[in-house]
């Protein structure tokens, strides 16, 4: 593939609200979300309302709408970390950005303000080979190119589906390494992007991405909801699943996800010593889940996300659901999404709300 | 496994000399090659005596030492680049770290001299973590760590096998991008060390690098020679060739390959444009290099890299010889390298030369 470009008005930013303040989050965005459409989606448990800063074009969605659309659902929460689905749901843009609420932008290497945004939008339109590794990092970024013994076949590319940006300061530990190193916090700013070879696998963090919603929309759903989830974001693990799911998606539909830049700063939220005394359980499951991903091949016939979904639902219920019933309610969440997905048509540009 | 203590002397620094003089060359390296003993191997086309400042410990050889160790082989050729591995075989330390004489100490982002011999040990000295990509980069570097959803059953890593530095000012790009860009040069310093998942192939730069000679020696020949082959990196693809050998056997051996850091600082040197009017067989042949290695698996008997290595050479013979004589050529001195290891003793300890 070449270069593709993408227009400001494909892109929409979606920010699930788990505070009802966000006067100084959207401030401190300003200059990056100005440009672009933004959803707004409260999450339900919050009861407070939400105050948000004037000058911006954005939709706000909370509970009253998530019942309205989604209805009668029982398998798909959007609760806490959740929300943010409903508006990958509700979306008719080709591209989503998300950052979690509790994030700032960053300042790179020479002490520069970080456009998220731009940045995510880069690596979404440049292409990503998946299929042999640039030691160079992504050979699109200027001053970057193929590195010798890079074959030229290889050379245009695979279309990038997905870009997974990190963090400064609070970076994105578990429970556990975070209780047992309360003061660590990630200074180190790494200017690189790079693509995750294919077949190889990633804890895909939802604080900060930006994803092809047309390509691969129908993998990003809450499906892992587990039993103790709280409101911190080591007590969640539904981004991870989601991200193992749709990077079989991109291995078998040839769709490449990069990772590396954009930063984003992270601001300290959330006592982890509270957090050790819940269970562990999503750190008992990524025991089980890793393998199934490793090891999970996708029929030929299945030439869509959606398709691909349908699969992994089976075949999760099959190999999984034994082990653990998250397991099993996860993959009837999937099989929701995709109901919903169609329900609403979000597969379409044409609004369906 | 837990990280290993690699002491001083463990540890042969090779050079392959392909210009005389290389006082300024060892001056600007002092205060890195001081702590080692150094194997200097000058290439057998050079006619000139070597000039070497005092100061080092250090064990030069020449063509003559060549002859009468190699005697009478004639698969292999160590003129040129290849020079350097004939220090590979002759060395009787446990890690090896080599890099080009046009090369010179890098400064990190902050200015700071990097001692690339101790960056290159602690890729080696910690583990690495093949079987799930970490988004934070090297969790072993101090102030990273394993991100939320790492499977803690994979967090002890296995052992690192090799280590792939990386250049600033001229990187080591294919003649025709040095030609199509003849002003390029690599300004990003990148302060990032990655383990290269399993079953992804990278194309082993030569310039700059190290591993353990006792686990993975047997698969770094001077095995693919270009007809064209000259005195330019660009003109060369030996090291290409054995990293996509070493790579497999550290895949199937269960070992780890890390890229990143360190950087050195590559001189100017030759002309692109020249390069170009010769063939580009070497691009040509990645086109049939790749797939191959892609695809190759190796027996569960195979429990060694020299095993491995006769592995490889059998199937390079049937499924690539028809392809290129020269792979054929290569195959033959695969086996041949494994003679020469042997005879030389290169596997033990005491020295057999």
């Amino acid at each position: 593939m070449s270069e593709v470009n993408i227009m400001d008005n494909e892109v929409d930013i979606v920010i699930g609200a788990l505070q009802s303040d966000l006067t100084s989050f959207m401030n401190e965005w300003r200059p990056v979300f100005i440009r672009y459409h933004l959803i707004i989606v409260k999450d339900p448990d919050l009861k407070e309302e939400l105050q948000i800063p004037e000058g911006f074009n954005l939709d706000v969605y909370s509970k009253s709408d998530i019942d309205r659309v989604v209805g009668s659902s029982k398998s798909i929460l959007f609760s806490g970390f959740s929300c943010r689905y409903f508006g990958y749901l509700v979306s008719r843009k080709k591209y989503i950005i998300s950052i979690d609420d509790d994030c700032v932008p960053a300042r790179d290497d020479k002490g520069i303000l970080v456009d998220a945004a731009a940045e995510h939008i880069s690596n979404l339109a440049t292409p990503a080979t998946p299929y042999f590794f640039n030691t160079l990092y992504d050979p699109y970024r200027e001053g970057a190119d193929f590195v010798r013994g890079y074959p030229f076949s290889l050379r245009s590319g695979v279309t990038c589906a997905l870009s997974c940006g990190l963090w400064l300061n609070l970076a994105d530990f578990d429970a556990p390494t975070q209780a047992l190193k309360p003061g660590q916090r990630n200074s180190r700013y790494v200017d690189a992007v790079m693509t995750v070879p294919a077949r190889a696998f990633m804890p895909m963090s939802g604080i900060n991405i930006a994803f092809d919603r047309e390509a691969v929309g129908p993998a990003l759903f809450p499906a892992l909801r587990l039993a103790g989830e709280g409101k911190l974001r080591w007590e969640t693990m539904e981004d991870i699943w989601s991200g193992m799911c749709v990077k079989v998606v991109c291995d078998h539909l040839g769709l490449g996800v990069k990772t590396g830049l954009p930063y984003v700063w992270r601001k300290d939220r959330g006592n982890a010593v509270e957090t050790l005394k819940k269970e562990w359980e999503g750190v008992k499951q990524m025991e089980e889940v890793v393998p199934f991903f490793q090891s999970v091949r996708m029929p030929q016939t299945a030439t869509t996300a959606e398709q691909c979904v349908v699969e992994m639902a089976t075949r999760v219920k099959e190999q999984l659901g034994s082990v653990d019933t998250g397991f099993t309610r996860a993959a009837e969440a999937m099989i929701e999404w995709l109901k919903l997905w169609k329900a609403v048509g979000s597969s379409s540009s044409v609004p369906g709300v």
